[in-house]
């Protein structure tokens, strides 16, 4: 267990939590729940690899995903009173787990022979934002992403930016997996402070 | 043909019914009915192939799952009349539907080289009930059974009682694989019957 | 860069209009739009691709298909004053492009080794109508082909007088994609000049 792996552990745990709020509310039973924590979790990285036809998936190949899923269903249960009231926090999270999600998909993305650069830098965004939209889906929403403050795009900014720094600046991996992230968490937080987006309005259209 | 296939093939046309039933209630085409037939009815086991990368499709293999699913139309087109006051009927059929899609999906599984039991029993319920997640995603409702009584909890108990009945008791396949199917359509009916949930109630949520 | 490869770059632009025109009346931000451009667009091919276990994906090897979709994106973006009001047209453009897609998914389809008639036939299909239901599936809403006048209909007479007259009539390729391609356009065009639908009323059904 390195360090990569209980980063990803964790994401996978902060995203689970994020699932099992959402699904909460839309009166579903344990059950529902519980696919609704895995699928925003694990969601993203499983298109990811069905679309790159890396087998066998992740959490099919190392069960701690799914322990970690169940840990985030059951501490929710047990601590929502003191999680629900803590949006801030938790959107500080799911930052994070964005943020790690991008780099940790594109760089796997990366080990597939002969992917161009702009496939890898979607598969990181796939990645991060795929879990999520698979959630808004089920429950019967406009995936928010697609509406969102600017989310996917900072995704797409942080795997476009990891790669130009490796190729031009050659910095070492750890170093620009570091920055990259906190590049995208830093893009969705002042995005989310002073309500950036990016609307589409097209030329001639009338709103 | 042997006795799983015909199993499977009766299990593929009773699904096909009860995705008709659902369609027709939406106003969709001929065309759209039977898209939504075939997905409740193959739309799970094609999910858990994708996911353990078990090519080719089962249907794409074999044919006699799209007559089935053809035969299922038009039975319902031909006998809607009949079958429409049948609710407790098909009720009960879906039961023995899932049962037969839960225990087959798991054997199915198994067969893959190094899959963790958690993994496999997974991939029971998810044969069983993702047709009908699809189903719902596609007329555009939230998949009913992530409120329903107790339905994906029976297929996963029916699932892991077939493998600790394997590894612990050394059951002959045929006598457990019929137990485990009666015990999944039991706790179906009993849950139906007596209306049990597991809602999800987190400590400190105010409802 | 041939004939087909043209043809299909333009059909993949030609969609992705269409699925920038639906999004952008969904109130979603520029990313938003840009992924229901690329799903309405790559997502039939796709879906297609993962079924018969082709890869990698078309979209993945070759950037022409993105560079395609970024074009439509942009092209929209700039010109919805004229092309908004280009209804009429637009629904030729999209039976053009179901055209195509139908006949050229069959031959990829065909490819694959033991394929049947049927599941190739099939897949004719999903190439060319399965972007619109996942695009509709994201933006929340039912299926639009599912209930409109004769379209997936369409692609299925089209892709099955393809095989046939390979098979019977062993019609040159050129000559006989060129007439299928005609059919399904022709077919289309009738059925929404006569609003002729296939609609689902089971015998013995109060509708």
């Amino acid at each position: 267990m390195n360090l990569t792996h209980a980063a990803e552990l964790i994401g996978t745990f902060v995203f689970a939590i994020s699932g099992s709020l959402a699904a909460g509310e839309k009166k579903l039973d344990a059950f529902g729940v519980s696919v609704i924590a895995f699928i925003t979790a694990l969601g993203g990285g499983t298109l990811r690899d069905l679309l790159l036809n890396l087998h066998p998936l992740l959490w099919i190949r190392d069960g701690s995903y799914l322990a970690a899923i169940m840990a985030g269903v059951i501490f929710t249960f047990l601590f929502y009173r003191f999680i629900k009231p803590l949006h801030r926090t938790f959107f500080f999270f799911d930052a994070i787990g964005i943020g790690l999600f991008t780099i940790l998909g594109l760089k796997k993305a990366l080990l597939v022979a002969q992917l161009s650069p702009v496939v890898a830098v979607i598969m990181g965004m796939v990645s991060a934002t795929f879990g999520g939209v698979l959630r808004d889906v089920l429950c019967n929403e406009i995936p928010l992403i697609f509406r969102r403050e600017i989310y996917a795009m900072a995704c797409f900014a942080g795997a476009a930016a990891y790669l130009l720094a490796d190729k031009l600046l050659h910095l070492a991996p750890e170093v620009n997996m570091l920055c990259t992230m906190l590049l995208i968490i830093a893009i969705r937080l002042v995005a989310v402070r002073y309500r950036l987006t990016i609307p589409w309005r097209p030329l001639g259209g009338n709103e």
